[in-house]
């Protein structure tokens, strides 16, 4: 696919300054562009780059002196680039409807035009949307709804009863809906706790690889719409999870906790159960979060504090031998004045 | 199924108060039951819940006034709860019989009742029990035995020569098997140990979803009766974990370390390779474990201390700053009373 | 198979003491060992061993006086260890050829002696080497090259575009090439970033089981030769890890991250985006590394300290509570002090 400079304007918006007819079939960093490729300087730290950029055109929020191909000027060429790069994307690969070779189960329904690869097994009762692509190794249980437009990447696992929306991706390996932690101690054996709830996840939410999202012992665990999860992250039984909230990889989140809207969760942070977690919070990377934390804070550390403290902190930690002996050393010298002030008041 | 109260009553325990003829189909939380379903008051904070319950009846630990309809009286709600979900749980959906799709290897000998899916895969001279359920795409690599009446989700592999026991549930996505890792540096290069043993599961465990349970070098990898793991938890090879521990979430094990008996570990803990944890110990999450720890600690932290001492421990940290402004400052009055000391005695 | 120790030496090295004709079988450690079986020490503190090993010979670095059979003195018996223990290793399980149960997609080139079990997906215009192992379950995208020798075990997905190298081994329900994790804010709404670039690993790696290796955004995300990951290791989009480099299980690394040639990062070890590792760094387990580290360095702790200084600091933790005490302390003592020096003044 080419696409003129102009076109791609039209499409996203944005002002052109130079060769408006200049054919476009790429997007690329402005180090790997070559020519035919469209690249786009988002942080000014890579300014240079732009100088020696093989690209044929450059998104750019500053028209640049460096550059002396067209230039198309936007607000936000990070989020252009975006935009961009999705016109430019190679499309899914899809099989041509559904393969003898998948198990489709019983009063299952169906859409159209979807892709449902070789080794897809779908329980009875099952709803599949319109253009859902299942790839090889997807299970899918019984009376699971799968929305239209969502992809399912090899292998992932999806239990009985549990609701996938609209425009969903979820990526390989991934298991929705196996059963809460639960257990209650009789005498020294641990006795199950049946775990009778499903996941529902909503709309244009995105699942990384190898995720583990537990469903609820009652009601549901609730992924709502666009949250974006990366790779081996971990959501216990009946957490709530807001929209728009990102998680970071390695992320594990105790039951019953709800997580606010647009939340940022840094890598390898876990979360304590049943707190909640208001919208717009931070929480740094590898932080250990064991209260509930107000909406907008900004927070890190084991346990969370104000980053800005953290930032603080932190580099006292290394320090606390260093403040062992002075504080040692404080205590003698202390002991030597009161002594002398001893002599001196009875001398 | 519909039972009454009484029916309930002398499967499980406990004493009715009111009409023990009520008809019961299933079991909610006092939030979300409706007419027709028992709950249960197993936590003393959610007492006023009661009062607005469309429940039918309540398990209740004392006679509730707050309530009108039949309570069931028992010792312990919260355990006649799981036992009184287990009886309405739906049963585990069941392939009828050997799915033609699955492939089954020579020499094999499989058990009665079984419910073999489609894509399931076991290699030869395995051996699988009666009433096992194997979910599609599990693999079963050679000569594994599968105990009586358990139950392995979707896309589990367990690699050859394993050996599961009776009731285990394997959760989504898990390997059971997988080499340990050994390497020896021969110059640059890592040469791998080849690894030898196998793991064993017991009884009655259950595994998460996406575990990694790693084989023995020599010997075995081994789960004792009735231990639980969370999901996406680690376990390197030649561990020894004992009778009815818990592991929570996302939990890494190093190589030869053996856990006692009934022990606690938290989320995202880690222990290094060949320490010892006694039997009852309790680890909060997060904790990295550098030591053994004998029977009946209680510890947290980085590294860990006893639990009450990280309690008081870590409300310091943040306050670290401060502390080092307090002993600059100290410092500076110590010098001035120094000085000062100094000019009275030569004055 | 049953070699003499002549045979064992002449190929692996070292000087027989004692019967070079006796038959060996098998390798065990000293505790397991049983006859017709070889040994080793390789750790001082298990000499007590030797002396009741059943073993038929023993590895050695110095000839023992508690071992009255045959010994195979060589300068590293861990390292001749491994290498005995290869010559004995059971022979992976192969399947013969291309199982008809197998998907093998058009104008794809798979090459001799492949092992490819049922349930095998490969898309079009894939290249599989010669005496490639592909266990049930195995997903192989489009255009995917996976090198001779390599052997992928169950459950494993290869997603398009992807390169595996020569005697590569991935161990099961691992995910190479899922989307790295990018996206753009427009308002509220997560924009993702389409990504573009691949997975490639080099030749001699192995990967754990259930990793997640991302793909790029441009260009590709890099693992070199030799390198080895444990279980549940996350590695973010554009890494890349250095030749040799060792990562221990539950490991992640965030996007654009470069660490350096034989590197050890230990369990658990968090690692920010955009930084650099130098070759021969070693990373304590659990830390959190926020800043690039130079070439050589021993580092632990959250954040990253000297891994010296982290061994005292640790032990300061936990002692601020007395730390705190006694700064109040000393503030009485000293306003003592100075009360008493006015008093001494003005009187």
């Amino acid at each position: 696919m080419e696409l003129t400079l102009k076109h791609i304007a039209e499409s996203i918006g944005g002002t052109i300054v130079g060769d408006d007819q200049v054919l476009i079939k790429g997007i690329n960093s402005l180090i790997l562009a070559d020519k035919g490729e469209i690249s786009f300087l988002a942080d000014p730290r890579l300014r240079d780059q732009v100088k020696a950029t093989k690209a044929s055109a450059v998104i750019v929020k500053e028209l640049s002196s460096l550059y002396q191909g067209p230039q198309l000027v936007v607000p936000d060429p990070y989020l252009v680039y975006a935009r961009v790069a999705a016109m430019f994307a190679p499309p899914i690969p899809r099989f041509p409807g559904i393969s003898e070779k998948a198990i489709i189960g019983e009063e299952t329904h169906i859409g159209k035009d979807v892709s449902i690869y070789p080794f897809v097994y779908i329980g009875r009762e099952s709803v599949i949307g319109n253009e859902v692509i299942l790839f090889p190794g997807v299970y899918v249980g019984e009376r699971v709804t799968v929305g239209n437009g969502s992809i399912i990447y090899p292998n992932v696992t999806i239990v009985s009863d549990c609701i996938i929306g609209k425009e969903v991706i979820i990526h390989a390996g991934t298991v929705i809906g196996s059963d809460g932690f639960g257990y209650v101690r009789d005498g020294d054996v641990n006795v199950k706790i049946p775990q009778r709830g499903i996941v529902q996840i909503e709309d244009n939410v995105e699942i990384g690889a190898n995720n583990a999202i537990d469903r609820a012992t009652f009601g549901k665990t609730l992924i709502r719409k666009g949250v974006k999860t990366d790779n081996l992250v971990q959501i216990g039984h009946n957490v709530v999870v807001g929209e728009n909230t990102i998680i970071v990889a390695q992320v594990g989140i105790a039951g019953s906790t709800t997580i606010g809207k647009s939340v940022v969760i840094g890598g390898q942070v876990g979360l304590t159960d049943h707190i909640e977690i208001g919208d717009r919070v931070m929480i740094g990377s590898k932080s250990g979060v064991a209260k509930s934390i107000p909406a907008g804070d900004v927070v890190s550390g084991i346990p969370t504090m104000p980053h800005r403290l953290w930032l603080k902190t932190r580099g006292h930690i290394r320090k606390l031998p260093e403040y062992s002996e002075r504080l040692k050393e404080l205590e003698d010298r202390v002991k030597g004045l009161e002594e002398q002030s001893k002599k001196g008041s009875t001398g």
